[in-house]
């Protein structure tokens, strides 16, 4: 049956069936399989569908899940139910976990203080190898993965940590201290966990120590959910360049994909009304000469692209730190200067096409010298418009990709049909 | 001078530094202080100055960096540079490691065999836990970072592995293969470095070792790597979304960036053209009624948005696996779905605004019904192109962008002017 079906799976997998599967087959599977859900499947659902599952799980199923886990996927489950399947959750817990995951429900949403876990492995500063590896050997509970044991001086402040590496090919009466790692860094419980998982990427940790305000040891964060992280900022910079909701997920039906849609659509429907104004100005010179109306598209498209091209290098290298006030005013020139010469490249080829076609230099100037205008300001407008949402504080992101293309349109409409009106009629 | 302020900063900070500056300074920055840069820095650059700083280095200082470094490094340094620099590099390097990177660079770009360092700890499966730390302690030379010991068979066969925190924890007698992870699993050197990613993160490894087309251990991938790959990855799929080269980098002249992106525009500026000869057709309904130059783009331009959404969707759901063959049929029916409950929903907006505007039914119905098919085809496309793309073996975040804004264009003109040329004239 299912049972022989889905054992010899891997955890994340099961996860991904259940969310790949229909509605209704998922109900189904659930009905029969859901008392087999143990609490590593539980923390690999997506968000999506988790409210379904555990809804779907017999309680005491449920309380020796969560039971297994550490308190960081307690605190990644918990952070997206609602309150009733929270106290569910929290009711379950052993009293330190519930007090450990509680605290970490205390910090900010998408911060340190709730990507880390309580479980660590210390030593004080002075001890020596052996000291360690007989207090290991001794340790009736050690979290599932650890890296490092973190030396903390009398106040619990850490100060310095040794890889097992280190530990394992040293000999016993080595101190601690002695053979610690030079890539030590500990973050602030309250830091943002892009800027953790920023730093384990920058700097290639595998695991850092979380302090609270006062600089005690509260916590650790792996590489894992740090990568973990960073992959789901990554998601939600593509899906917010693009205009959809970060919700947006594979299990999702009709309804939830049109609400994380449709409101971008909407103000589309506006800004875009933008450019239709723009043009019934010149519906004079489209009357005198309709070629026009065909033509103007070009301008404005192409123009569209080279935003779409200069904000996506931007909004990148303002998520990876490579773009950043010590060398933006150099890429706003790099992108002027670029925007110029695409401009140019695409104004002879187009404006040459005008005048084969056509038999009209006019046209063919018209044409050129507008596309050279609209692709500087998309080049300017696709770095500039990111840059400034994020000297305001706002997810550079969010929202460029209608603010950028409204421009070019625009911009496109009213350099082509202007230049055409001065020069053709 | 140049020294104090540098020494202090990581190694990747110090890289960073020289990316943002400008060329200029860059070159003056490096004929100052390029005798100090080590491995660790050089292997920080990124490709787009790193040929330059290699020019830079004495021929001495770039010998003794390279000689700090572990083999995967040294081919991800290597790859990237020309023959001469090539040459200069590997006669730098002791015979052992020499060899190791030559018959690194002999499996594919991208594969698992450039990625893995072939520095190694393992140990036979018959080993006791005293046995491995005994030789931990006295072996020589062991790689900068390891988190497993591998146990392998007589005849090089990885059989699985232990974590070093599960030797610490253990006693001396404990058998190393009664305390192996039931995560073990190897990839094949020649997989792709992307598939290498994708199992990393969906399985939670820390390292993974790499095998022959005989099942020989060859080597070992670490999560540092794995993780960085995961972030290229990203950014190849958002830059060629957007439809630039995925070679652009923010220490990229205006030349370098113009061949990035001009390619692509002139790829756009012709298929723009298709959208100029679809309304050309019908230039007599325009020249009967003029407003309708001035509201198609708004058909088209929502059909971009949509297109876009659904593409974003779509490219990022197959890079991270959630979109397959198994449930493709399922997404293609959301999102048609979806399209048509978004088409509806703005066309009742679009519909409505033209009626109290213009006065007129005919030209309100015109709009709804355009903005309905091309919200459909625009969903539809979204998610059809790359998953089409994918299919022919093609990756499918390239290209898809201009296809789809394409299609939507086209679409949006040709199902507006039509219906307006039936219903209004
Ligand atoms: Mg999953
Ligand atoms: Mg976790
Ligand atoms: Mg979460
Ligand atoms: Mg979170
Ligand atoms: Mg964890
Ligand atoms: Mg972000
Ligand atoms: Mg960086
Ligand atoms: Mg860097
Ligand atoms: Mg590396
Ligand atoms: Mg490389
Ligand atoms: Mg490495
Ligand atoms: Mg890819
Ligand atoms: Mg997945």
């Amino acid at each position: 049956g299912v049972d022989s079906l889905l054992d010899p799976l891997h955890a994340a997998d099961i996860a991904d069936l259940l969310e790949q599967i229909g509605p209704s087959d998922r109900r189904a599977l659930l009905a029969l399989w859901s008392h087999e859900i143990d609490g590593e499947i539980l923390s690999e659902i997506s968000e999506g569908i988790r409210e379904e599952v555990v809804e779907a799980m017999p309680r005491e199923v449920l309380a020796e899940a969560v039971r297994d886990l550490e308190t960081d996927d307690v605190v990644d489950i918990l952070e997206d139910l609602d309150a009733p399947q929270q106290e569910l959750i929290l009711t379950a817990l052993e009293d330190a976990d519930r007090v450990a995951v509680e605290q970490a429900m205390a910090y900010p949403e998408n911060s340190a203080g709730r990507l880390m876990q309580r479980e660590l492995v210390v030593a004080p500063e002075h001890w020596t190898v052996g000291e360690a590896i007989d207090f290991l050997r001794g340790a009736e509970h050690l979290p599932d993965q650890f890296y490092h044991v973190i030396l903390v001086d009398p106040r619990m402040t850490p100060v310095g940590y040794v890889t097992l590496g280190r530990i394992l090919s040293s000999g016993r009466e080595a101190r601690l201290r002695d053979i610690t790692e030079d890539s030590f860094r500990s973050v602030t419980a309250t830091d943002a966990e892009a800027d953790v998982a920023y730093i384990f990427n920058q700097y290639h940790l595998i695991s850092c120590p979380v302090v609270d305000g006062s600089g005690r040891l509260v916590g650790v964060i792996t590489i894992d959910d740090a990568m973990n992280v960073l992959d789901e900022e990554h998601e939600e910079d593509m899906l917010r360049l693009a205009g959809v909701g970060d919700e947006a997920d594979v299990s999702d039906g009709p309804v939830e994909t049109v609400k994380q849609r449709l409101p971008w659509l909407v103000v589309n429907l506006f800004t875009a009304s933008l450019s239709a104004l723009v043009i019934s100005q010149f519906q004079n010179t489209i009357a005198t000469l309709v070629a026009l109306a065909a033509l103007m598209p070009i301008v404005a498209s192409t123009g569209g692209i080279a935003g779409t091209q200069s904000l996506a290098v931007a909004v990148r290298a303002l998520a990876t730190r490579d773009l950043t006030r010590a060398n933006a005013a150099r890429v706003v020139r790099r992108e002027l200067l670029a925007g110029m010469m695409n401009g140019v490249g695409l104004a002879l080829i187009l404006g040459a096409a005008g005048v084969v076609i056509f038999g009209d230099w006019h046209l063919g100037a018209v044409l050129g010298l507008a596309m050279i205008v609209n692709q500087i300001v998309a080049a300017l407008g696709g770095v500039l418009v990111p840059l400034t949402l994020e000297r305001m504080g706002l997810d550079p992101a969010l929202a460029s990709g209608t603010f950028v293309t409204t421009l070019t349109d625009v911009m496109g409409f009213f350099a082509f049909l202007g230049l055409a009106t001065v020069m053709l009629t």
